[in-house]
């Protein structure tokens, strides 16, 4: 059984965190030790944190003691001086903590291309490291010290009761802008009280990853500085051996935590007003699923309407027509819902409402703050899920005046 | 020598034209007689107009006598009452002019998924007709005719004189939103007055559509109703056999008018205040360098940076990391300008310019109507250049509240 319990990250037993933010510049620390994982974004300009964090994490044989996050510099595009600085944070907090340099992630979100001010950054670790705890509290400062243009800090936690024992898994989050992620999200921290003993872990994970941060869309733009890490505490006293439902369940655990804190990312996307659910079913194959719905919440023709409570319903066809998925516009079904009330307006390619009631139904339906959009496309049996949010003014403010 | 001439599509020998519009309703018909060819949306979603079309061209051994346009409705995804709609159009018009309906090109644009209002367009032929003509004003009608949100009427002549010859190449064209043709645009009409005897023409045109029409992205959404169509008169009296020379100027001249057609599409674009030229060079091959511009001038945060002259560069070298073109961020080089003055910001992986002064004059050629965004992967040595436009706030108005 799972259920939501408060405290984010710091609900997990043997995570510490705090986090400060002084204007734009904000600093985290989350100290935790156990067995780890990450994925990082694909961009080919990778950001200088995450090829420190990676590099960790492939030659000390998977471990995590503590983690280090700044916001308002991505430190991405900064050449060996990004790398020296990225070091430098791994570094000096090691030092503090006392333990080796190698058992840190470092991870940074912000501005591309601009030196960090790393004397900054070593004068906030002085101020947040006598402050690290596990209360809510500490959670809350850490979440809103990882933010950039996020508008509500991102975090959830859940308690699973299992036949083997009962553990937690929490996570945190940071989104809004730049935000395609094609492995992580911007920038997301995930730590379980379970003892994870499984060879195919780290598979697993990217597979959830996959289902879940991988079909976020807010602008398309695929960041420098994605980056989702899971630490695995142990504090738990449960092990994923102790009985053979454990480890499942704690998948499941594990994807409604990354599912729910990607939703929050794409109903926090920048300038967003709405949560678009998008579910493509009877696709060809796993691929084309996914292509459809991430291009059916990607489309800024979608996006738009969707902003405005435009009944365009045609545009969520032709996105999943250009989506590079198989399907024959005869065969297609298209229904939009606001989780209540729901209209069919295509059923197996031929329109079924259209006329000005029906219309205005839709246009209804599009008012609600969470649009599910539902696109048959009668061509196999495989399905995806993918969420978005509306294109507004505000996208365009927020980005037309961001570095200035 | 190629020189641009007024006229249009009428400046070429044997063509004829006229449009009216009521409202958001325009009808247009083209009457040229000769060679032609065709190319469609690869969107999934193929609206009715485009699969006569193409369907008359295939079966007829490629000739056009005349192309009938409306604008105001797409007639795509309007399935069996669509295409029989889209027939009645070439009917129609082939009755009144004497011809053959297989002879006969159809084209629309406008809102998907809502049925032809036929009467209507019957009424309106009835009105053109009598009005067809070879002049400027006449071309002006007809460009005005087919657009929907566009701005500012399309259109473009050249006068071509060669050793075996002169002869002329025009077109016209509309676009604005919905724009990342996958082989067309909108829609393009092109005409020339060459008596085309080359068994390659097709494949050619196939590649100058390419390195034309399928470089612009407005927004990334492909529309379901992209065509060009191009007639080849023969009034000039000129043949492509007439000397080793005609036809690689002819194919000069048309690559002109279809990419200035394609950059007035891109600086017309729903909502923008500018276009934007990118250009990459040394790419490790053609499909990178293509994958890198496009994913340049489609991405939302460069757009909207563009817009608000937010010196934030890094961006550009971010779109370029997740195209899926092959490069080392250590050899990447980036150069923007406003065709007068220009500013190196990185060189081979290192930043060159980012002080704040740097910044200002960034911020100044960013202010241009016209920006040239330069960038060299260091990876090879193909190019391609990419044209799109600016994210604005008129863009998310006008696509808010499209239908209603």
């Amino acid at each position: 059984m799972i259920r939501e319990i408060k405290g984010g990250i710091c609900a997990v037993g043997g995570v510490k965190a705090y986090g400060i933010k002084d204007g734009k510049k904000g600093l985290a620390v989350i100290t935790a030790k156990g067995k780890a994982a990450g994925v990082y974004t694909k961009n080919k300009v990778i950001a200088a944190p995450l090829i420190v964090t990676r590099e960790n994490l492939e030659t000390n044989g998977g471990f995590l003691e503590a983690v280090i996050v700044n916001s308002g510099n991505a430190n991405a595009f900064t050449g060996g001086p990004g790398l020296e600085d990225a070091n430098v944070m791994a570094e000096t907090l090691a030092e503090k903590l006392g333990i080796d340099k190698k058992f840190v992630g470092v991870a940074s979100t912000g501005v591309i291309g601009r030196k960090l001010h790393i004397d900054i950054i070593k004068e906030q670790i002085d101020r947040v490291l006598p402050n690290l705890g596990s209360g809510v509290k500490e959670n809350d400062e850490t979440m809103k010290a990882i933010m950039t243009t996020d508008l509500v800090p991102k975090g959830i936690a859940v308690e699973v009761e299992t036949s083997g024992g009962t553990f937690r898994v929490g996570g945190i989050a940071k989104g809004s802008g730049m935000i395609e992620p094609n492995m992580g999200t911007m920038l997301a921290f995930v730590y379980t009280g379970l003892m994870i003993e499984k060879d195919s872990f780290d598979e697993d994970f990217k597979v959830l990853i996959g289902r879940t941060f991988n079909m976020i869309v807010v602008d398309g733009d695929t960041s420098t500085n994605d980056i989702c890490l899971i630490t695995a505490t142990g504090k738990s006293g449960v092990s994923s051996k102790a009985d053979a439902s454990v480890y499942p369940e704690f998948l499941e655990a594990l994807e409604t935590v990354l599912r729910e804190l990607a939703k929050m990312i794409a109903r926090d996307g920048e300038g967003a007003t709405k949560l678009v659910e998008c579910t493509v079913t009877s696709a060809a194959d796993e691929r084309d699923a996914v292509l459809a719905a991430k291009s059916i919440v990607r489309s800024p023709l979608v996006k738009s309407a969707i902003f405005g409570n435009d009944p365009n319903w045609g545009r969520i066809v032709a996105a999943a027509g250009y989506s590079g998925a198989e399907f024959d516009q005869k065969n297609i079904s298209l229904t939009l819902s606001d989780g209540e009330k729901s209209i069919t307006l295509v059923e197996k390619g031929k329109i079924t409402n259209n006329d000005e009631a029906a219309l205005a139904a839709l246009k209804a339906i599009m008012a609600a703050k969470t649009i599910y959009i539902m696109t048959d496309l009668g061509a196999g049996s495989e399905k995806a899920t993918a969420w978005g949010c509306d294109l507004t003014y505000d996208y365009v403010k927020i980005n037309a005046d961001y570095t200035t």
